[in-house]
């Protein structure tokens, strides 16, 4: 038996083809699979083409799926739910799609069947606790009303603080404003206006710019290290308001998965640093980086076919990691931009 | 001889007509004269029916017009202002019209031939400083990337608070949710979403919360009372900069315009009060309105016509009062959100 798995996302989708064991023969990568930020039409057709891209790596043909998973945002409105699955698979297909919340399913990737706390700063910010039956979010308002902390939130911040410093409203110096100029391609900073205000905003492309500030803070950068500490301790807030409305005085298990925490080790550290100096019996455990989403839809495609006693976190892990080695470099660069 | 002065803003544009002497007999206005904001066509139309409701209310004939003065913001691109000007008077008229950056123009409607420092929070947020044949701008770069201070900022902090309170990641207390459903009519916070994540952003409809939170401030609402201590010192920060890189040590008067000035006292008093605790030799003049801003037009219209002793601030702002009272109700809540 062969399955597909599923994780669309603002900025990137990833499909996974695998066995019942949970092997992971083949991994496609695409653009946005979010109806709401790509359309219907356009995320269907990334969705279908990373689906694409994993059977034709996995050597398997299509009819040969048993049954896909597909963990998607805002999925509720089940009219756009059903056209967006008629464009990814062919009619005689569309039974064996399952459609999942990707909050519930990105949770699994980090604690599969367990309770615990989970905070994914992608390009925006969302946290998730789970206590038995109940499952809870906080945060994930999206790039005007929240996100603090996600990669568009320390993106935005970073080019605020740049536009102080160049206006002389901020004591601090930096190499930030340096970089910006480099990763924007702008001589001057007053041309930065050029490149934000586009119609409709590119969230990601500004986004990205985090991971360079997440790693000039492990330089010690002043700024960059204020602007860590200052994500930090919002990111570290979602966990603890969950863990003070759903646990009490339970020990409880928390971690993350996110693209900010491939770039550097030090946005974990300051928000385990945070969490454990207000509740020191909180677990902390290492955090996923973004594409590890996938992990959970696997489990509980698995779980629903009986066969999640087969499964296993780290092996997945592991499985993931070997698969992201062989997609084509292109598919590494423009959608994980990892080089 | 007759004039008229037009101020072409983010979200309203204000047009008078007025004599040799200065006083206004008539005062027209409309939506966006901002050619970015609103698209040169459209910002030309407004700009086109303020006038015509300047005229009108001045009972005098358009043909009557000795020049007009228009101040905007981004005049620099000769190609769109001509193409402005054009749709704005009748081709034989459009040698009469002088344009000025709304800038500058705005700076003199509070120092009138002066030095000192002006700061403009509307719905962004500018600062101008002038020294003899120096001026100088700091801040105003946008919803984005800054205009800390403004009314947009305030209002977007306060949502963002309120959905804070709303995740239970916020231990404060306020009457701010409450007025945000009110406001944006909605039953449950949730809903915010829907209100806020139009395309374009609707800036102006959002930045008038601002006003809510000024009021909420008076009335000593904690978070209220926050909000606008923050707004307050990244406000004074344009001031002290400014007086700092331009002035050195020298005394300098600074003041302000803006919407924000309406709605409460208090907002002035905190900035006055951040600003004096750092620099107590700087000389304080109590703010104007945003509306105020065309008087900095019609100083420089007769500067250019060499009527400028026949100037006088506070009749001005006297006779601008006056002509607001007498524009229709409609304009009034439309426009300048006063009821």
């Amino acid at each position: 038996m062969m399955f597909i798995s599923v994780d669309g996302g603002a900025t990137k989708t990833v499909a996974v083809c695998y066995s019942e064991e949970g092997i992971i023969h083949g991994m496609g990568i695409s653009g946005s699979g979010n109806y709401r930020t790509a359309g219907v039409e356009k995320a269907g057709k990334n969705i279908r083409e990373a689906i694409l891209r994993a059977v034709h790596r996995a050597d398997v043909d299509e009819s040969e799926i048993t049954k896909f998973s597909i963990a998607l945002a805002g999925v509720k409105d089940s009219n756009l739910k059903n056209e967006l699955v008629s464009s990814i698979v062919d009619k005689e297909r569309t039974s064996r799609v399952r459609v999942l919340n990707d909050g519930e399913a990105g949770f699994e990737c980090r604690f599969p069947g367990m309770d615990g706390i989970v905070i994914c700063p992608g390009t925006g910010m969302v946290s998730y606790g789970r206590k038995g039956n109940i499952f809870k979010r906080v945060s994930g308002w999206g790039w005007i009303l929240g996100d603090e902390g996600g990669a568009f939130y320390i993106a935005k911040r970073a080019l605020q603080e740049t536009m102080k410093i160049y206006d002389g409203r901020s004591g601090i110096k930096s190499d930030i404003p340096d970089y910006v100029k480099d990763y924007f391609q702008i001589n001057d900073l007053k041309e930065i206006v050029n490149k934000v205000y586009t119609n409709p905003p590119e969230i990601g492309s500004i986004a990205s710019f985090a991971s360079i500030v997440s790693k000039l803070a492990e330089k010690e950068d002043v700024l960059a290290t204020l602007l860590m500490e200052e994500s930090a301790a919002e990111a570290a807030r979602c966990i603890t308001s969950l863990r003070e409305s759903m646990f009490g005085v339970e020990k409880v298990h928390f971690s993350g998965y996110g693209g900010l925490f491939r770039a550097s080790n030090i946005y974990w550290d300051k928000i385990r640093k945070i969490v454990l100096d207000q509740h020191p019996d909180m677990i902390p455990s290492e955090p996923l980086y973004g594409y590890h989403a996938v992990i959970g839809s696997i489990y509980l495609m698995l779980k629903e076919e009986n066969m999640d006693l087969k499964f296993d976190l780290d092996s997945e892990v592991k499985s993931i990691e070997e698969q992201i080695r062989r997609i084509s470099e292109d598919e590494r660069e423009r959608y994980l931009l990892m080089h």
